[in-house]
């Protein structure tokens, strides 16, 4: 992919939608804006990781807060910029790609949206390789670099520039402004160079967003799409059933809660649950562990195989849960550390899914 | 006052206790930081508002948050020079002065240790004429100007431009920082031109505060200290008792809560309550209002008459609560709105403390 245009946001915002896990923002607003922001300025450049300078800088641009909130007080145009803006007058010379910081939703698309507005190109990565709640949660902070500098801003026209301590310092503080400013916000944080990109950076994740899109919207073929997905991503199908209880609480900055979901077909009799904190974190079969974060859990309309927001689970709906591996920088000590089960209070000690799986094939 | 040396100190913290009708932060801390920097950087030029440039930049220096919070979490070094320092970066060639953003306990002292550190001269002024709790209670605000850039730093090296809507947003802003970043932190807003400085500050602050101390201070006189001051400042004694209750909450960066007074003296049989918000902002004798905010209510030691902070109000200690009249910018419909008894939820009408205290002679 050399440029993204008009015709590649509808592929993006589906594939981003799964490899999110359910988080990242709305992805329909985040398509618009940058269906807009294309029209306007033009289709954007795309840069491979390895196309970076060195020395140049990269600027990580994403939404932050519940999506419960983001959902109904759309961002303007105004705020999405901003942060960027705002950033790139501090290195006016350096700055030389946009990257969404994480792929999940609409934050895989308000970068695109960004990138044209400003007239740079986008770099093909993220620092997430999937979405995740909280910002200390990228690459970038596995390897021990921290944000130096943040910029968030909102609907009012605040903005906001700080110089963190650390990494867990920035998330509690970016968090305490999303707060304030409403439940949701925007910001460019992770500000790296091109070599710590290069180190850093989980590459081709735009790319693979669109093929994702790609293979679940070719309908006429003779194997089912989601099939066709599982084998390209080496994924799982956990999982065939109803919701049967869905509850969401908006608190802190983000939206928490469960799904439990009713068996049909082949998982009929059993019962799923499924626990998220803006992505889907947790998925237990009648109380084992089928897969757990840092892997990913997606949650696909059963009839289309369209991945579905957390936002946007709701009662009585059928869908096929799937799940598939995280890039191998998340199964490292510190991977786990900062993003597995524990960490978000659950008491599982993490296995990879292909070992879950294999478990149960064996079983 | 044409300096401030390491010798006018102990003063000025006195008087700007008493002006700080409580609050401000601990004048020991700020006195001994002041004191410390003097020793290191030598005395500290004072200018009079009507010497600054018009176009000049000056910075007001203060903390913010809950006394109870500064007085056990004592400031570091560090994080009182760095916002005036961050934004003396933004505008290198423009910033002539420092100045107290109230004149109340540690806040009028850390300023006075910032200009030593950075070699600047300090306004003979500040921007309530006594202290307030919230940060958008400033004369700049009555007139319209609200803060463009604020700078916020705390102890663990965290460090935070922003560029508010306007002041009630800078003042949501930094109170929810201020509570993430521990109930305490520093900062500098109403950064505004000496042209600005002219119109709002009020004047002599300072100078007064050090005028208060020396009063306070002087034994070997025939008119008690406090009978001198009350003359010299045209104020009231409000009353005379023991603290019978006390109770404090630290909820939201704040100290909020109520004192209760048992007469003595020509008060006996009589109840006094006073309620504050980091500051001393109503008092009542048997329920009938005796003075309100943004008139000045101050609580002396009933032996030496000095001024007693918020934070150091104790059960059994016997006071004397005098009562001041606040600069007439706060009288104005607007002074009122925003820092009238309604606006703290106090069901009081504002009436001067002159009238209350007159009508009260007539009765």
């Amino acid at each position: 992919m050399k440029w993204i245009t008009a015709e590649d946001l509808e592929n993006i915002a589906i594939g981003a939608t799964l490899l999110g896990t359910g988080g990242g923002g709305d992805p329909f607003v985040g398509k618009l804006m940058a269906l807009q922001a294309i029209q306007k300025y033009g289709p954007v450049k795309v840069l491979t990781v390895d196309e970076l300078d060195d020395k140049a800088l990269v600027m990580p641009v994403g939404s932050i807060g519940a999506p419960s909130v983001s959902n109904e007080k759309i961002a303007s145009e105004e705020e999405v910029y901003a942060p960027a803006e705002v950033l790139k007058d501090f290195f006016p010379e350096r700055t030389q790609a946009i990257m969404p910081i994480e792929i999940g939703g609409g934050n895989s698309l308000l970068p695109i949206a960004c990138a044209a507005k400003m007239g740079l190109p986008i770099v093909d990565a993220d620092a997430m390789g999937r979405a995740f709640p909280e910002s200390q949660m990228v690459t970038f902070f596995l390897k021990g670099y921290q944000p130096e500098i943040v910029a968030m801003a909102d609907s009012q026209g605040n903005r906001i520039v700080y110089y963190p301590k650390d990494g867990e310092w920035s998330e509690k503080i970016a968090r305490a402004i999303t707060d304030v400013m409403g439940g949701n916000a925007n910001m460019v944080d992770n500000v790296f160079s091109g070599k710590i990109v290069k180190e850093c950076g989980i590459r081709g994740t735009l790319s693979l967003a669109k093929e994702i899109g790609e293979e679940l919207t070719i309908l006429n073929d003779s194997v089912p799409p989601v099939q066709r997905l599982l084998d390209h991503l080496n994924g799982f199908s956990l999982f065939e059933g109803k919701i049967s209880h869905i509850e969401r609480n908006v608190e802190g900055g983000f939206t928490r809660g469960r799904a439990a979901f009713t068996g049909i077909n082949r998982n009929k009799g059993e019962e799923l649950e499924i626990l998220f904190q803006n992505e889907l974190l947790l998925a237990k079969k009648d109380g084992a562990v089928l897969a757990s974060t840092p892997d990913l859990i997606c949650a696909l309309d059963y009839e289309t195989g369209r991945p579905i927001t957390t936002e946007t689970l709701r009662y009585g709906a059928r869908i096929h849960v799937i799940a598939l591996p995280c890039d191998q920088k998340w199964r490292t000590k510190k991977g786990l550390e900062v993003a597995g089960p524990k960490y978000f209070g659950y008491e599982v000690d993490y296995q990879p899914v292909e070992e879950l799986m294999g478990e149960k094939a064996h079983v």
